[in-house]
């Protein structure tokens, strides 16, 4: 599995907004089977991708899943069956540690698994995705090393070797933080667009960068992630403490 | 007053990091003379201005008042037996109702007053302040006109022209929260630099603008402003609620 460093073909399973970002990414570099059950097999996708039954998708060497984390153990389930040996098999989710639990209690030992974590999304990959980073975490054999060398080779992408511990430590901050901040002011609007600041700009700008993210993305940043919620505990302590001491100055 | 569109020379009582700017911005276009206690008068200051006497800046045809709002009651008494008539005197606090309350009842009727808060500090003013804004509120006479039309023609600015209440409305929210959630970020140094995201990176750089501001900028900002205190207790009830809902997802 380690020799090769690219694939024949990626069946991609899920196509939401997220999947829908993989192929339009993956389809110009390999040929990418889509399994969808919103999908008709067969049916030529707009992103250059085709529309395929399940078992072919899982029959491809690089096998994704794209789809919520509350869904991952019914597909992982469904597709072991039907995976090959030295097949590698990668989620995309948000967070790290429970999908990779997730996969390696229900996908076959002679599969290869590897979590990753596109640190991009549909608005900010909107002027392309090179340059930009995915975290990977080496989950089971070294499957990790090629698609490393294929995101850095074909895709131009940062690549962070990591764990999902790590992983998901971090990105308790990076993500927890901005989508708490996010969903807060999006339920303050309308906000004051015309007296700003340019740090308020940009903090409005971070936060419209992700308020659009479907509701399965939240639940994996904020309530599958482990480390999220005392994160926003830490951060709610603070603001309440400020707020204390902003109301009764010296 | 309201014949003349531009001054002849500025007085700027107080040198702190927004006086320094302030005189920066000015001294190309007017002689400046600056008075701060902590300055000899006859220093030439490196902005181009000249250090002077409360009575010499006093006599300027425009007065600016940079200092805290804690100390611009005893600067308007010091100043007011040198203010002569027809002259303009103007504040530049982040806060427009307090400082307005205190040059009305400390300034002799013979004065133009104008409150004036330039959006824009030392950070996002690096690289030129054309184009940035500026909220202008008129509090006595007709003196915001020349003011508003030298910041327009010399300056380049985008003036907004207001009232106190409606723009320490608006402060509250678009300062009150970029402050807080900046100086809670702050506070959770080191935070993740690595596996980041574009909203998250916007996010700090937000917080990175705001977080030298002196704290007499954090008190105007989060204490005189009366709307404030409501903002941060909106904020903070919308994220105690979101984190509920995260902690226990359907």
């Amino acid at each position: 599995m380690s020799c090769h460093l690219t694939f024949s073909s990626i069946g991609l399973l899920g196509f939401g907004a997220f999947g829908r970002l993989v192929a339009a990414h993956l389809a110009p570099h390999l040929p990418c089977l889509v399994h969808d059950p919103a999908l008709v097999p067969g049916t030529a996708l707009p992103q250059g991708a085709t529309a395929t039954s399940l078992s072919e998708a899982a029959g491809c060497d690089l096998v994704i899943l794209a789809m919520a984390v509350a869904d991952m153990a019914a597909a992982c389930r469904a597709i072991a069956p039907h995976l090959r040996p030295a097949t590698v098999v990668a989620d995309v989710g948000s967070v790290k540690l429970g999908p990779a639990a997730i996969m390696r209690a229900h996908l076959p030992a002679h599969v290869g698994l590897v979590g990753t974590h596109p640190l991009f999304g549909p608005q900010s990959a909107r002027d392309g995705i090179a340059g930009r980073k995915i975290a990977i975490c080496p989950i089971r054999g070294k499957a990790h090393l090629p698609v490393a060398a294929f995101l850095r080779a074909r895709l131009g992408l940062r690549v962070i070797i990591t764990t999902p511990e790590a992983h998901d430590r971090e990105a308790a901050t990076v993500q927890g933080l901005t989508h708490l901040i996010a969903q807060a002011l999006h339920r303050m609007a309308p906000l004051p667009s015309r007296m700003t600041t340019t740090s308020f700009d940009l903090l409005i700008q971070a936060a419209d960068m992700v308020r659009h993210d479907p509701p399965g993305v939240l639940a994996a940043i904020e309530s599958a992630n482990p480390f999220a919620a005392p994160v926003r505990a830490e951060f709610q302590a603070l603001i309440a403490g400020l707020d204390r001491a902003y109301a009764a100055p010296d």
